[in-house]
């Protein structure tokens, strides 16, 4: 028999944050390292998942500019002026479901040195679609050792 | 030796969808449900997967007039009308090519509980692209304890 | 005390690709093949990562018309025509970046039979976005037994 015993953890954490609304833009780079840092597992997979229809990830550059062209693209091909189905049930979010729906609200990492591994450039934000301020909750899950 | 012992697993299932043709939208959330129970795992993470070219997945609220609007957004990006290079091709399924290609065929969740985290309005749609009825294949892999 | 062992392992590898410029379309299938039979795991789940932000992938059919297809959609939703704030310091690359930040530089999958699990048309490519040539690390984790 060959006995091959591997240290392999699965470690879950929740973290809450209050958006401003509308093209709100968090990072929240630090909070994930910081999550690694506490699940002490060096080397792994990990994945971010937000329980909401209404929000989700800008994955890229920390550039004011950048952001800007980011909004301006979403709200050209998803315009505000167009008349949406669902904005009929009174919430007018139809615009923040769909961006959810295109960009879907899943962020999977990889884990090295008990970090995540990330470019230079790269930073998570997460992105309010939403038109009011809301309370979202983030949940991790890291498999590794 | 510090000898740690987990009960992990490995779980694969296959599960095959009957669609009708372009913009059939099939709720399997349920089905995702059903294979977590089966797979006996409590604690993980999980992926589906569809080896097809011209399927993909929505992912949000199961509202009739947002689907419509999802559907409405697709047609005007990727217009029917336009002359694609793939249609020369003869299935004129160009616009389903693409759809796929931006969307991915691949869908990550948590597993809590025997149970997929999901939020209150989330639900996971399998999405006919293609324009004719089709046999599709799920899928699964799950790996936790 | 019930003993169950499990051979699970986690794997790491990275290469080195080298790109032409904007629109350069690199199939890396064999590539992944390659690493997946390198790391001795059958059955698991895997994870590709481009540590940049003008980069990404491209997931459906080899085909040279669906690939031009491709090319003007995105060329359509983010003209090269438009102003955009990111071009304003100079690289000329904002394009890049959005398309970066849509499709996100994360690719998924299966692991069976020691070999990455697709479909029949399925194959993976590395996108260059950005306009001048360059070299793209790509990260490997895969984690199974």
């Amino acid at each position: 028999m060959n006995l091959y015993l591997k240290n392999m953890k699965i470690f879950k954490d929740k973290k809450i944050i209050k958006t401003k609304g509308r093209y709100d833009f968090i990072d929240i780079t630090d909070l994930v390292r910081e999550v690694i840092k506490k699940s002490g597992i060096k080397d792994g997979i990990g994945l971010i998942f937000l329980p909401h229809t209404t929000a989700g990830f800008y994955f890229n550059e920390d550039e004011s500019g950048l952001i800007e062209d980011f909004k301006n693209f979403l709200d050209k091909v998803l315009s505000e002026e167009e008349n949406y189905h669902h904005n009929k049930l009174g919430e007018g979010n139809a615009t923040a479901h769909l961006k959810n729906a295109i960009f879907k609200p899943i962020f999977e990492f990889i884990v090295e040195d008990n970090d995540i591994l990330l470019g230079t450039w790269q930073k998570i934000f997460l992105v309010e679609f939403d038109n009011t301020q809301r309370q979202r909750e983030i949940f991790f899950k890291i498999i590794g050792e």
